[in-house]
Order: C-alpha cells, then structure tokens, then sequence
C-alpha cells in the first residue's frame, strides 16, 4: 500500500453518449480511518446503465452525481485496516463507495458479506441490486402464473437474464428479446428460454413476436423502452402487466423519446405499466436475498458475469453497456484479495 | 303507437371525425314480444366517448360495431308490453339497446329501475356506468389519500365531474383541466375543486399546472390522453398513479398518436399508469352504486346532465362530444314516460 488512493471522478456531464471527456483520473492521499471507520481497499466495482442517469443534473430516483467528485456506485472491498468493533482486517465488504481504489468508510455505510455462501462478486449482480431488481419487478408488479407468457427485453443483460429463470421457475413460457446471435444462443440453451429474438435481425419485430407468443403477452419486463418496447405493447393481453425497469435504448438519446403514446393501448387492454426501482421494495431485500441464494445453490439459477480487469478500464467498461456486447453482469475487478 | 321502430344504424366506419355520413336512419317494423321478452319504448340514450372506438374494426374491449346493425350503447326504457313474468307494464328499465325508438328484449338483457331513488336518467349517468367508471378508477387504481393532490383532465365531462368530487370527498387537494371558461366556473364553484385550468388559454400548460400543484402530482385520472398528458407527466410525484380511463384526444386522429415515451418517467417516479375500464370491477358494481347513491342523497355529489331532445338529433349529439362544448353527462331524451 502506497497511500495513493486512484479516483474517476465526473469531469463533465454529457450530451448523449458518454465519452472518455465524461471522466477525469485523479490521485489523493488515502484518509486514515478514525475512530468508528474502516479502510477499505476496492476489489470489484459494479458498472451499471442506472448510472447514466446520475451523470445529468435532473431530478431522479437517485440524486445526481456531483462535477468533480468520485463516481459512486456499488462496489465489493476487503478491510485493511479497521478503528471499528464491527469489522475487522479481511473483512469482505459492499458499499456504494464507487470508482475509487480505497476508501474510508463509516461503519453505517458498508455491510459485510458472507464469503462462503457464493463467490464475492455474485453480490454485485445476482444476490445484489441486480437480482432483487429482477426478482421484485418481476414478481410484485409482474407477477407471472403458470402458463402464462412473459416477454423481456434486454434479456442478456444482468437484469434480463435473472428475470427470465425466475419467470421459468414461477411456470411461465419465457421470450427473450436480445441483440446477438451469441446471446440468443446463451438464452436458448444455458438459460432454457423457450424462445428468444435477435431484434437486429427482425425485418418485422412485431411478427416475429407474435410467432414466438402464439397466445400474446401477458407480462412484458421492460428494460429498453424505445421501439422494441412499441413492439411488444401491440401484442399484449387484457390485464398485461409491464414492469418498467430501463429505457436504455433512451438514455443517451439528445433529442426527445417520442414514440407512440400508451393510453390507448392500456385501456383497450386493461394493462398496466409501473415503474420501479429496486429500492421501492428495500423492505423486502432479505427475504428476496434468502429465495435467489435458495435458487442458486438449488442450481435453478444461473448467472454469468463478464468481468473486465483493471481500474483504469472502468470507463471502457461502463461504455460498453450501451454498445450491446456484454452478457450478464459488467463487472471490474480492481484488486486480488488478500492471500 | 304506430308499430314503426325508428333506428340509427352504423352506415360506414369513420376515418378521422365521424359525420352524418357515419350513420343511417331506418325504419323497421316493431317486433312483437314473444314468451320471456318485453316490449320497450325508449326513453333516454346515452351517447359516450368510448363508442367512437367500437366503430372501427379492431380488436378492443368491446365488440366493434357491426355495419348496417343498430348502434349499440345504454338506454333506458319504459316496458309498454309484456310476455315477462319478471316485468310489467309501466316498468322502467336500462340496457344496451341503443339507437332505436323501441326494442323487443329478452329478459336478461336489461334490468329494471328504482325510480324513486333519484331521476332515471342518472343510472346512464352518476348511478351508472359513468359514475361507477369514476368511482372504480379512482378508488381501486388512484388510491387518493388525503392531503395528496389529484388532476383530472376531461375534467367537466361525465366521469371527471364526479371523479374530483369522490376525490374531495377523500380529503384530497383537486385539479381540474376543463376547455372553457364556463367550464372552468362550474368545476369551481359548483362542484369546489380546489383549482381549475383552462387548456386553451394556457400559453404553458406545464407551468400552470405547476403553479396549480404546488406538491406535484400524486393521482392524474386521465381522461384525455395527447399534450395535456403529457403536461401533467412531468409533475407525477413519487409513486404516482394514473388511472388510464380515456383518451378522447386521440380517437379521431388519422395518423398515429405520437408523443413522448413515458418509460424514463414511470421509472424516474416508480410511478403506475394502469388503462381500465368499468367491467373490469363489474363484481363490485353493488357496493359501487350504493356508495354513489349514498353521496348523492347526503349532498356530497352532484352531477349535471346535457339533454337533448328528440331521436333525430343523436348523431349529432354524439359529435358535439368530440368538440368539447358539454359539461357532465350528454344525454338524448327519446321520448316520455307514460302517464
């Protein structure tokens, strides 16, 4: 340890896609913990299309990020050095401390993981934000039955994919909506998805859709908005429910979303679209954690994380989300732990 | 009585603004009551929004029109002939028979009247179908607290009138958005909603809707669809609710109904836009209509009616409307109650 701590820090907001301008790297002294705090030093940091959001100054779920100073977000740490009677050295810890390689942090800020339950990173993704988003919007707005037929889109991505098996498991027929051929096939055959649809391919996505779901759509997890989601709205059933989750293919959009308007659908169909955020159901996070490790370790889920090495690829890495490539959860590993 | 039923038949289905030529008159014997029917003479006739959208031939709620069939939609009526052990003459009943001066039913197609609890026509309107789309809509969808603020666009028509009413009733803070200055008086002043917007005069609708809102928005009961919509969306509070109930603004549109997508809004607000319409709460139609009339004989809900008179002038009471002029619930009187 060398007491630089490395920083990305937001250097300026931007105006559609993000770039490599967007951040600026910095070096600080480390903050030595005092009484009551812990020194963390940062092994995974979780990218995610949320935090486009935060990077405009607008109103949101989640306040904006601040010019100038670190990117927050989700992120797994080890303890190295603790004035806290709650952790000690080694410790495994997940905060939101974000894209910075140390950081001192209140005991209230941090929680301490389980290292033996599944591997660390998974709760950055599956038995993290990313799982319970899935699990909850599926489930409490949702709510599939048996036999019923449940569309996403960005089923690929960590989001997507976890929604999908747990759909599968509640007994329902499961579309998946996704841009590669590579991510059909991970659907299809690591996943079971009972069909799936590479919307760069549609020459019509609507028909496509209606081949796949030959009795409509009853439940739609919506984590793209756009002209995908148009698509799937005209297939939908009388008392369809669509979990908003994301609207990625919006998010770095300069102009206006315009697109069809809603309402009409939804009354002719007696539909329902809710938005949602994973910390509306924050109430309910250790049950929710409790039924997806159950699953896991039942080996009903699976999930698959593509991992980038090294903090100073963090911003290639967040990039890449709205370039389509990854499957699963985006991940970047910052540091080993400790032998 | 002269044995001719006079009827209103669908002549072509309308593309844009339906007009005279929309509809045809004829005259038709009247068919005699057979064992188990009843013989009625139509007193009143509803005329609604909603049947723009069952003159088009496409998948809705409702079963579309049938062309050259009579235009379906509620009546009252009085029996002038009997072969029911369940009606006698002289009683007054209500169903879906529409557009024409009689109509021989069979007995479970209509249902007979109380016609002491209130004047019959307002089971066409407040203690029917409209009053109860209001009350469901709002109370199982909107779910006003008190204190919360409510908007209602349409909100002078027939269903908005008594949805801010149910609203104060339930302590809320009511916004109305009306297209007329008389309009806006009425929802004032008769029927005291807390503020009222008039959208013609609006130079921004979003800004006096603010200034009308000064805690945003927690219920909007959307009635219209289109711009307004989309103006009352940018002030959707935290865990919003919109009610979908109407989008008149867009049912004589030619070309598809554009606007801003409301994905990044849902989920910005984890707010729920859910369409609905009446039937889906028929099992609660009962305890809904003893609520209404319960408040209507405290006081505490008042209604207007717009009655037109004479069977010929329905097409055009129907296309009035589309244009805005009526306040409350539009009504054609047929004919009179016997003696």
């Amino acid at each position: 340890m060398n007491n630089q701590n490395k920083q990305i820090l937001l250097a300026k907001r931007p105006s559609g896609t993000p770039s490599k301008d967007t951040f600026q790297f910095v070096t600080t002294d480390i903050k030595q913990p005092e009484k009551g705090e812990v020194l963390i030093r940062t092994l995974y940091v979780s990218v995610d299309p949320y935090m486009r959001g935060r990077m405009i100054d607008a109103p949101s779920y989640v306040a904006p990020f601040q010019l100038n100073e670190v990117i927050e977000g989700g992120a797994i740490g080890e303890v190295i050095e603790s004035q806290s009677d709650q952790f000690t050295e080694g410790d495994i810890v997940i905060g939101g401390f974000g894209w910075q390689t140390y950081y001192t942090a209140k005991e209230k800020e941090i929680r301490k993981l389980d290292k033996d339950i599944a591997p660390i990173s998974t709760h950055l993704g599956i038995l993290g934000m990313t799982g319970l988003t899935a699990y909850f919007g599926l489930l409490e707005i949702g709510k599939p039955k048996e036999g019923e037929t449940v569309v996403i889109s960005g089923a690929a991505g960590a989001v997507g994919s976890v929604v999908g098996q747990i759909a599968r498991i509640k007994g329902a027929r499961v579309v998946g909506i996704a841009g590669s051929d590579e991510k059909l096939q991970y659907l299809k055959e690591e996943l079971q998805f009972d069909e799936a649809i590479n919307y760069k391919k549609a020459s019509n996505l609507k028909d496509d859709l209606a081949n796949a779901c030959p009795n409509g759509v009853d439940v739609y997890f919506d984590n793209v908005g756009g002209e995908i989601s148009d698509a799937v709205h005209e297939l939908l059933n009388k008392f369809a429910r669509i979990p908003v989750c994301g609207a990625i293919s919006s998010y770095n959009l300069e102009a206006e979303d315009i697109g069809p308007r809603v309402q009409t659908t939804l009354i002719k169909k007696s539909a329902l679209m809710q938005g949602f955020t994973v910390g509306d159901f924050a109430n309910l996070f250790p049950s929710g954690t409790a039924e997806l490790a159950k699953w896991l370790n039942e080996g009903k889920l699976k999930y698959q994380e593509t991992i980038k090495e090294g903090f100073e690829n963090i911003p290639d890495a967040f990039l890449d989300l709205f370039k389509g490539n990854n499957i699963g959860k985006l991940l970047v590993k910052v540091a080993d732990i400790s032998d």
